[in-house]
């Protein structure tokens, strides 16, 4: 059980535009074609801030419009808001707000065998990282630069925190680094 | 003859911290393992901004103190500033400003068959890109995050003017990634 940051980005290090457009990453590759199956097919609970949940939901599901299709997920979903926000049909969405240990250790029970997966933002994804609990970083960079907009992973983490574990190149729109976050004892 | 934008970069977009170190980068390989000797060999003219060159001169030159070492470059280096600043002993440093379209005919000139490398910073670099003078990106991305800093190439490049062309792999510290720049016709 892996609890893993799993998010494209620019190559200067942007994961969405200001607006939090994701727009950007489709024309780069096809899902299908990418790690993307094996990856979400080994997971087994979600974490996301409010800003992804909501983009999701107007740009991806196009919640309460005629066009609406289904959630994307079938594992259940932490989302981080202080807000309360709708929630699409058959969906497991679990708001929260707050500390990420005791949500992590909720998260594993839900997750059993599998891996939990931050989907962002950014500072989602540092405060795992924070609280020691972030066990991998899976980066696909896109060959596009944003020059501004969320940024990939605020916080400052030298060498020899993070080790490159494998590079998986997805044609010339996409190429994938895995990097496993050494822990401190 | 090429124009090369060649840097290393954080995962997150840096390519230096805040107060322009690059302390970062040097944990992560050895320079004499990376490409840098088979790149250098091919470039007949540098350009660089006037951040790049003062961080050159006080922290790998140390220059005017009594650990004074040699400059770098064998090759002219043309300077982007508009101050006057020091020339250590036999370099070949030429002070310019303004647009980089008639300083890049000089430099081809200086190069001959040889190699153009825009060293930096970041948006020196997108001024040789706006003026469709950039046919690549070299990117050493180093196994760390800086969380804020110098960013990598201030400019927003959608797809597909960016194409991956090659990745390199460097231990468990850098991966280097080369991009072709898809020039407008």
């Amino acid at each position: 059980m892996k609890t893993q940051y799993y998010t494209a980005s620019s190559l200067d290090g942007f994961i969405a535009t200001e607006d939090h457009s994701l727009e950007w990453l489709f024309p780069l590759a096809e899902l299908e074609s990418t790690s993307y199956p094996n990856f979400i097919s080994e997971v087994g609970a979600l974490a996301m801030g409010s800003s992804t949940y909501e983009w999701l939901l107007r740009h991806v599901v196009k919640f309460d419009t005629s066009d609406e299709s289904a959630w994307l997920y079938s594992q259940p979903a932490w989302v981080f808001s202080r807000r309360k926000l709708p929630v699409p049909a058959k969906a497991d969405i679990r708001f929260v707000q707050g500390d990420v240990q005791p949500i992590h250790t909720q998260m594993k029970e839900a997750a059993g065998e599998k891996n939990i997966w931050v989907v962002g933002g950014g500072d989602l994804a540092g405060q795992f990282f924070d609280a020691g609990l972030l066990d991998e970083l899976i980066i696909q960079i896109g060959s596009v630069t944003l020059g501004s907009g969320k940024p990939l992973f605020p916080r400052y983490v030298p060498s020899p925190t993070l080790r490159l574990h494998s590079v998986q190149r997805f044609g010339d729109g996409m190429v994938e680094l895995r990097y496993d976050v050494n822990k401190k004892d």
